[in-house]
């Protein structure tokens, strides 16, 4: 994994050319080598051990408290101490100024090692990167600062139990906190009402105080709730009141946990519903829970979603971990584990010894499948990372396209790993055979955690919508013509590559395909009708975008001295090619063609 | 899914034209509905209720004790009162002579209401059956007698730590026992010592004894054992020692349970590890636990693998059935849970109140899939169930066509739902949303316990080599041009009917893909190139079977007068050719050019 990562990196995305420009002026390839070096170590030292206790001691609730497994707490706390809270904020703001790429390849060993014990600081730092670009200077201190500074860990309450993909439908209400409301050192003070769901590290006792950022509907200056997405605002809401420094008061806010939901997997990391300002903790002067606002009234959506496209990457990282987790599971277990024998001319011969199971074509195959899915989705998602990194700190033209090329990869970033590491995850049970099937190996467990990530953050469908409505059509279809460029650049270096010519030319063949999928669709149809086959649509999309990456990575792959590296991307990148590729005729055709046998499906048929 | 099993029995599959031959000319219509009917609502009433319940409260050892959850003894009870267990045995032997497809159908209610925990008379059935047709009649009054009368309940012990997919590599040893071993009257006695891996049901008390159907190597009469699969004899182990009659000494046989497995799903049937012999439940006279010869030395796999068939099917239909109740699971929920809006015209409108999320086309879209994966798979096990009666009951060349049609058939029976339901259980996951992920709705329970169908019984990757390194080639290809031939019957029948034309030119030329693809991948081939995309064939061969099997349940439901069930069939077939038929392209070319991808591949590049 390792190799790989560096490969990527240094070789692929050629990550030193970054420290040439002045925000990582400072970096070297060394910096960033001893920042993966302390991940990698961390993660297996402190990380790793305690992934199975995070699965088996699930968080339950006694005498109205969380208990966590007790490994929450120490990893927290490894975690904290690595310094990688804040490694890609300013160095004014005591960061390091790491690219974001790097910072995510860094992270990734975590996500690998213990997803869910990795959760609490990781949407900790979320939540407080969301208000270090958005929030007041008093806020950044506050509260941003309780985080970095290991005194609080973060939530993110968006869902409700009556709206999960449909945000419009918050019901949770906030109101002005009095006449003098736009006073409080900390911004506009509001009193919430509501119900929220789904909130991962909503309670614990890992932190001193817990800072959640809550949307809520709240009235604008004329005193009304804006219909849908414009009515919903963002407010900090922390678990105890706090003065204007962000110091305990020693007062409870009225945040009110209802219960934890029991999940299938990744059940180290406690999943909570919360009640916000029914009064159970009354907080003097009105009713309801404290809320500060963050940005404006009405831009709630849009300050969360400005972190989007990061938080997607996230989530498509972490699938892929727990692919690359269970595909080196699968692999040593492959190595070592003696049965059966390759049919030979004659048949099978008893009388020799047992072959190591890596030694059958299948379950080579089931191997190849999963390295090709999973560094596939590694180096999908370091790609996108490196947008960002680009979108932020490169040259103006640069900047815009690598913003362009991001919303378009995004769904791709956040779905394609979901479904395909969640598949890498299954084949590596396969390959354990019955054993796989037990609770005594870890396989099991990466692929209950994994099924999560088609669901949250935005379900697979969603992302769908989200490729065929808005970003291939985004401005006049910009995005999607920047993207085909880009694939057509990697063919045509292809061209004239040895062994990688096959490649180019069915790559060539997809990307056709897709583009005219994508016409097609739209044609004279009704929205309804477009986007009836938007999931399979994305499924081919993915595909195309995957053999795109493969073929990338090939070329660099090309000169890796060391052979077996070498010849393991080339294998997989052929195997992509060989196995996977062709499958987009058939998610491509029923969208092409606007195939509309569920879209009229009488539902009283099924 | 009553009125599915209704239309498949009695209009597509004509089962009552059974009731003409003489083994069934006591039955009609009547008497398999109402056996129907006491299924269906023993299921419903007394196995559903404890579907979770089984789940959570997982087998576990006090003081050496195994304690099972509380409902598994109900439910046995329940089912042994069904009279079921003896339903397609002889009336001589207190039998109902039940055709076995109406058997299995009746069975299925089962499998779908609680298929851990109905597990225990399953695997006792299964074991009396084979005692019935291969046993000494004393034998069969003594052990499967015990059985039928509710005093004991069986295994079946094949494999063991080192050995699960290799048979041949079995250590467990059984010799004669002593000089006048041939004498006993219930069999050769021979002492048995070894360890046996997986063993479902194989310690409990549910029911005074447990009858062991064990493969070990015996030595023949020459005292050699025999190498490979030909030195594996059966033997009958009952944990507790019995009189000629079958009556229990109150002695203890020498079997020992070593430990539980702890799995992934299917947790409400204890899973054990079994010492035979090792010494703690000494029996007098010699060392070993006592076991009695069925049939003749060296005929072990051939007895076992004689109901091979029968338990295929039976893998085939519990994954179907566990396919199913997530269906109807999550098209109960899609009609009642309110989400989103569909995007009109002029994108979505939140003034509207909330759509119920079966009115978006994607959710339409994962709800016909889980339909046509899970009634296709029905129909094929029901099929392949009609071919086992006709094998036994029909003329002799129907008999002999049935037989070879079977053949071929069971790797796809046993392979595609165990792949394609647990695919259903994930969509219906998905469109549980967030409330799929936990353990308070009943999806994820059904994928977990559906993973298991994939790995037992026969790997997925076992089966493809029966398929294509035997089943194809059996007898000169005989099974396989039968079965073309029953395809081209389909085709030629859809061609005259509006609305299936395009289905039978499909099914047309993906048959000859499948023909052109079986021949190409043996042409000039070693074995171990021919058979390197076993699994990609089985895909592709499954998709066909399953492509035909809908074309014909179309033509059937053609003349159905209820409405809806008849457009749901065809909206099924529809989609089963739109959206999943063009996938074998994919699959079958790997085969047909004999990628050699996987097979050249150096393990270090992995």
């Amino acid at each position: 994994m390792r190799p790989t990562v560096d490969f990527l990196l240094f070789d692929w995305l050629r990550v030193e050319a970054l420290t040439r420009r002045d925000r990582f002026a400072e970096h070297g390839r060394e910096t960033f080598v001893s920042v993966l070096d302390m991940c990698e170590r961390v993660a297996r030292e402190e990380f790793a051990p305690h992934n199975r206790i995070s699965d088996v001691e699930e968080p339950y609730l006694e005498d109205g408290r969380v208990v966590l497994p007790a490994a929450a707490l120490s990893t927290s706390r490894a975690y904290l101490a690595t310094g990688m809270m804040t490694a890609t904020q300013d160095a004014d703001a005591g960061g390091m100024q790491l690219p974001f790429v790097v910072d995510r390849a860094a992270n990734a060993f975590f996500s690998m090692a213990a997803n869910a014990l990795f959760g609490y600081p990781m949407i900790a730092a979320a939540n407080a990167s969301l208000l270090m670009a958005h929030g007041t200077p008093r806020q950044k201190e506050a509260f941003a600062g309780a985080i970095y500074g290991g005194r609080a860990f973060g939530t993110m309450c968006l869902s409700e139990p009556q709206a999960g993909s449909s945000l419009s439908d918050i019901a949770t209400r906030a109101l002005p906190d009095g006449d003098g409301y736009k006073d409080d050192p900390l911004g506009p003070r509001y009193r919430l009402r509501g119900t929220k769901m789904w909130i991962s590290a909503g309670e614990h006792e890992l932190t001193d105080n817990i800072i959640h950022l809550v949307l809520a509907k709240a009235p604008d200056e004329d005193g009304k709730v804006q219909p849908g997405v414009r009515g919903i605002s963002l407010f900090i809401v922390p678990r105890f009141m706090v003065d204007e420094r962000g110091e305990k008061t020693g007062a409870r806010n009225d945040v009110a946990l209802v219960g934890l939901n029991h999940k299938l997997g990744n059940r180290g990391t406690v999943n909570t519903l919360l009640n916000f300002g029914e009064g159970r903790f009354p907080v003097p002067g009105g009713d309801g829970a404290v809320g500060y606002l963050v940005g404006k009234v009405g831009q709630g959506l849009v300050l969360m979603f400005h972190m989007m496209n990061e938080m997607r990457i996230e989530v498509g990282l972490g699938a892929t971990m727990l692919g690359m987790a269970g595909y080196l599971a699968s692999l040593e277990y492959a190595r070592q584990r003696p049965q059966g024998r390759p049919v030979g001319p004659a048949g099978k011969d008893p009388s020799q010894p047992q072959a190591r199971i890596v030694e059958h074509a299948d379950v080579r195959r089931m191997l190849l499948a999963q390295k090709a899915y999973c560094e596939g989705a590694l180096a999908l998602e370091l790609y996108c990372a490196r947008l960002v990194d680009d979108q932020k700190t490169a040259g103006p033209e640069e900047a815009a396209q690598a913003g362009l090329l991001l919303e378009i990869l995004t769904p791709i970033a956040k779905s394609w790993p979901s479904e395909w590491c969640l598949e890498a995850n299954s084949l590596a049970i396969q390959i354990h055979g019955g054993y796989g099937y037990t609770r005594d190996f870890s396989v099991e467990q990466y692929w209950r955690d994994n099924r999560l990530n088609m669901i949250h953050e935005g379900t697979h469908g969603i992302q769908a919508l989200d490729l065929l409505h808005r970003k291939v059509r985004m401005q006049e279809g910009r995005a999607m013509a920047l993207l085909a460029a880009r694939v057509r650049d990697t063919i045509t270096r292809a061209w004239g590559v040895e062994g990688l010519r096959d490649h180019a030319s069915a790559l060539d063949g997809a990307l056709a395909e897709l583009l005219e999928a994508t016409t097609s669709a739209w044609e004279d149809a009704s929205p309804s009708q477009a986007l009836a086959n938007a999931t399979p649509y994305m499924q081919g999309f993915g595909h195309v975008v995957l053999a795109w990456l493969w073929l990338d990575v090939a070329l660099a792959a090309c000169d890796i001295a060391d052979d077996m590296l070498r010849e393991g991307k080339l294998a997989a990148a052929r195997y992509f090619f060989h196995y996977e590729l062709p499958k987009i005729h058939a998610w491509l055709a029923v969208a092409a063609r606007r195939d509309l046998t569920c879209h009229d499906l009488d539902e009283r048929c099924l």
